[in-house]
């Protein structure tokens, strides 16, 4: 047996030297011919050892995180670990004899666009929370176009004169300078809210950064594509505004798609009995959010956006049709793909650093770039920041009548800051540059191809260093709410945890204390009366210790109430309503912004939404369940003794 | 705006056209160098459109599989549906100008390996009902191992002589045509699973089924890959016991590759506080479960055997050590990525058939090949299930006393075999063959290759469509029982479906009738009761409508009680015990069952088990966990009134 092992081994080392001496590892060999005809097993030998590494490199990362959670250590992040502990493997298998591993752990923008990012996408969609960013759209929809695009048009500008000085030997285009601009203004989605969402920071700011990295990854991809366009052609004035046009028309065209698809799923839920199946009908969920990302990309719109607005219609209208197996399914499992996917995405940028052989890395090129990414950031943060600072004050002199009884000069005194100066501070802070930029610049052409992704990539990995590792202390020295617990967010996640539990702890289990416990029921009529529209409420009402939730005992015969309070919600604090001081923890908030949210669209909306939206697409009048549901207040009739 | 539109428009299909231009499509180009060098947002949109067609097809899958489990269709399956689309999409995409779509929807062996069959096979022995598959572990590896020796070896020789025939003009050395033989004695754990269980068809025979065709395609990977390391050598008679000597350790190993790393995980989570982050813990146990699979498959062993057993290993042990969150995101994960791999597999198969241009086909080679494998599986079949029939007998009479009472002759009237005529019949009929013998002939090498993978692609098709479509005519002929509830895994299900839905519909929803709260209460401590060690048993008790639950009642404090009855219910089926009779649904079994079971190692085992492997392993005294155990008994006390 032994002698059999050894001549496993052997025949391992064998084949690794052997494999060593065909292609040695300093020449550049994408090599896919030569693995073709080769044996899919051996093959498979290899692919198994890069995967084993990567996924090894994941549970670190997992682990670290864990670890650094447990220990209560703030000052470093799991992310900067996961992009060392890349650096380290990269390193090690750039040295080790071989080239297949390192081939295989090669930074692929396919797999990104594809397997990393729409996972990512389609959770923060599906765990927005829906009252903050529509609160927040204009501030959001202002930093991510306008400011990407100024921020871009700032690198490039830059990057463009330093490459016309000719110090590094690179020649560009301009309109090649502006990709690079574009790849280096999307910031990312993923490093700064997984940091936030560890320190819980104040949920105004958190929406307003993680809508804008959102969106303008998007705005980085129209914008890099377009540039790519006019490639070799002589920049027009008139290209600038084709260029917006077309962006303008992207960004419509793909929000639709995405809303689109999120209403069929709701539609064909409700008017179906997938539910009866649930394993089929969370495939069936997850597979339509995916379409909604691979249509929009195949069709020249922006996945990006689409997925985006699709979770949010999905969360908003769909997820209400679902059976509960699915609502819990999909959770879930749209978390866990993108905990993964992003804790991946770190440890990918850290290893491609030293498994791309063919990078060239030209130092000064490099700092001028981290710099014009700065100057550009600050750019566009501040002057947009004092924009909508003005705005939200012109605004608030139109709706109440404070500016009649001060002068303008008074009336600043009073009212705060929409965006105060240590928010945009953060704000600005805020800007790494994450995966999306060096997915992009993996599509430079031409002789600069290899120096750019270069810069991009160690730019990119510099600011999650930089930027990423300091931001604990930032919010310290700029003294930003941290440790907020969200309301809603907060209970989301406590249903997310505990809501399976429940049955047990009241029964058999016993993880929560009393506090836990009030503070779920509070919450958990929010996800539950979906399905019902009888009596049920009102059997909850008496079961639990409702103390905690006026919202069930006011409205029990509301047509409101069976919609759910999570609807409720929402409609109250899009509305002006009493309510509205609640949800937010702005303390800047309160009267204003119950005067700036009682604006006419939102209520025009939430008004349309309720009367024709919702009855057409939830499934409020369930046939199927009518039997079910005499039985039902039966039981919580008799459980109650 | 719409000329935009337009511009865009034009843009798609000159790059269509130009890329028409570029390759003809008849020039079967791998291509993957003029891919590398062009812009990576062009390639994505392609790969875009590829991936859409692919989950529409598997949407079109899983909605047919919907709508005849909606209409009770039983003539049809839906794997036959699924190939047929999949081949009427694979033609249309060869119709069609341009070949990156083509080239990205090819079967390739990497994927199949190392993303489509891992969690079929992780989800296989996660969802394994234990206690049947090891009550039958004589079965299936007498199946599994010989089994599919033989059918390889009456395959290979009767290719081996067809080809020396010459016909075809196909010339094979004799270990290659033992490498097809060992590809097609694959049987496939997809398909006849897939059909078995819409039927609901007798476990014992579903679980034989099973576990042959899940442990034969280890069998065939290895048989394979030794065929391959002789080719070109002289067949010697050693390289024979060589082989099967190489064989037996690579079982053995990986084996206990699987379940080290499913015991490692009960450590982990046992003694760490994972569980407080029941995102990263969920995370963390199915990245250790694919470990398993890369790190076997890495080290040259099966990691099919290793993921089955890691998965085994996984829910008898580490499953009651994870929190409730990730007991159940766990659970729907895994059978979430099996569904889409099991449908998607099919359609993968169809569309191969059209492109793959490479293939060349043999019709009068297709022909022998499919009579071969049936004369295979015949040859297999029947002589090991005499075989098993008469150990059976053998080992009652040793026993019992019934020999004594009886002549030889007038026994065999009273003792039922242990696998009947109309089993060896089914399984017989259930040797459809597979994927992993396509991804295996993927490596064939040499002048015959896309002869052989053609031959092996065809038959794979035919055995799935012919055996597959007419298997449940065949159940129907046989007289097999179908429509058999297995107990346990039923309530398994009535778990998944219905647990989480448990605390609304006492509290607020209403989605069950009176009988399905029963049967749920019966089950519920099942699935419950895992970390927790003091009263909350017997609050419990009082809280739920328990007459059906007698389990709970008698043993409210015993030490088994603490560990749960679902792993009662399986010593309970391991061990011969009076329960035994009720598990099992085969009327034969009962005493003679019981007689059988009895068997030194089981036993042997089953103690082990309980006395030393489960108080090492299990979470039985949480520590973490005592002071909530007052404010839950406090709170269920509280709401009895």
């Amino acid at each position: 047996m032994s002698s059999l092992a050894l001549y496993t081994l052997q025949q391992l080392v064998k084949r690794a030297v052997s494999d060593d001496l065909d292609d040695s590892p300093d020449t550049p060999s994408v090599g896919d011919d030569p693995l073709e005809d080769s044996n899919p097993v051996e093959n498979e030998i290899f692919s198994s050892w890069a995967l084993f590494i990567l996924l090894l490199l994941l549970m670190l990362a997992l682990w670290s995180s864990y670890f650094l959670q447990q220990r209560r250590i703030k000052a470093i992040h799991e992310t900067v670990l996961s992009i060392f502990c890349g650096m380290i493997v990269g390193l090690i298998i750039r040295l080790s004899p071989g080239h297949y591993i390192q081939d295989a752990v090669k930074f692929n923008p396919g797999y990104f666009f594809n397997i990393l990012l729409p996972p990512i996408i389609l959770n923060s969609g599906y765990e927005l929370h829906q009252a903050n960013f529509f609160r927040n759209i204009g501030s959001i929809l202002t930093f991510a176009i306008p400011g990407t695009f100024m921020s871009a048009m700032v690198v490039g500008v830059i990057v463009y004169i330093w490459t016309s000085i000719g110090l590094d030997g690179v020649k560009l285009e301009f309109v090649d300078a502006l990709a690079v601009g574009a790849t280096l203004s999307a910031t990312d989605p993923v490093t700064i809210l997984s940091i936030f969402n560890a320190y819980k920071v104040d949920p105004k700011l958190y929406t307003i950064i993680f809508g804008e990295s959102l969106l303008n990854d998007a705005i980085s991809i129209v914008m890099f594509e377009t540039c790519q366009k006019f490639h070799g052609q002589p920049v027009k004035f008139s290209s600038f505004f084709e260029g917006i046009g077309l962006f303008l028309m992207t960004f419509t065209i793909s929000t639709i798609i995405g809303i689109a698809i999120g209403i069929l799923v709701a539609l064909i839920l409700k008017h179906s009995h997938v539910r009866r199946y649930p394993q089929i009908e969370t495939c069936l969920v997850l597979l339509f959010a995916y379409q909604s990302y691979f249509f929009s990309n195949g069709a020249h719109m922006s996945g990006i956006v689409s997925l985006l607005f699709c979770g949010i219609t999905l969360k908003h209208y769909a997820y209400y049709n679902m059976s509960r197996r699915t609502q819990i399914a999909t959770k879930y499992i749209f978390q866990l793909l993108a905990q993964l996917s992003e804790n991946f995405i770190f440890i990918y940028l850290g290893l491609s650093l030293f498994t791309e052989v063919e990078l060239v890395f030209k130092p000064l090129l490099i700092i001028i770039a981290f710099i014009s990414i700065c100057v550009a950031r600050w750019s566009a943060v501040f002057p947009l920041s004092r924009f909508l600072n003005f705005l939200y004050r012109a605004r608030l002199e139109k709706y109440s009548g404070i500016s009649n009884l001060n002068s303008n000069g008074n009336l600043s005194l009073n009212v705060p800051d929409e965006i105060s100066h240590s928010y945009q501070m953060m704000i600005f802070w805020a800007g790494l540059r994450g995966a999306v930029g060096v997915a992009l610049a993996m599509g430079f052409g031409g002789d600069a191809k290899w120096t750019l992704l270069a810069t991009v990539l160690v730019v990119v990995v510099l600011t999650v260093i930089l930027f990423g590792g300091t931001t604990a202390s930032m919010l310290e020295i700029l003294g930003i709410k941290t440790g907020c617990i969200d309301e809603s967010a907060d209970s989301d996640d406590e249903f997310d945890i505990e809501a399976p539990r429940f049955p047990l702890q009241a029964n058999l289990t016993s993880h929560q204390n009393v506090l836990g416990n009030r503070r779920f029921m509070k919450t958990q009529p929010k996800a539950a009366p979906f399905r019902d529209n009888t009596s049920n409420n009102s059997s909850a009402v008496n079961l639990l210790d409702n103390e905690s939730n006026p919202n069930i005992v006011n409205g029990g015969d509301d047509e409101e109430e069976l919609i759910g309070s999570d609807i409720d919600e929402f409609r109250s604090d899009t509305l002006a309503s009493p309510t509205f001081g609640n949800t937010s923890t702005n303390p800047d908030r309160g009267m204003l912004g119950a005067i700036l949210s009682a604006e006419e669209h939102a209520r025009w909306f939430t008004r349309f939404d309720e009367e024709v939206l919702k009855p057409v697409l939830l499934d409020t009048v369930p046939g199927i369940q009518s039997s079910a549901n005499n039985s039902s207040s039966n039981l919580s009739g008799g459980r109650r003794e």
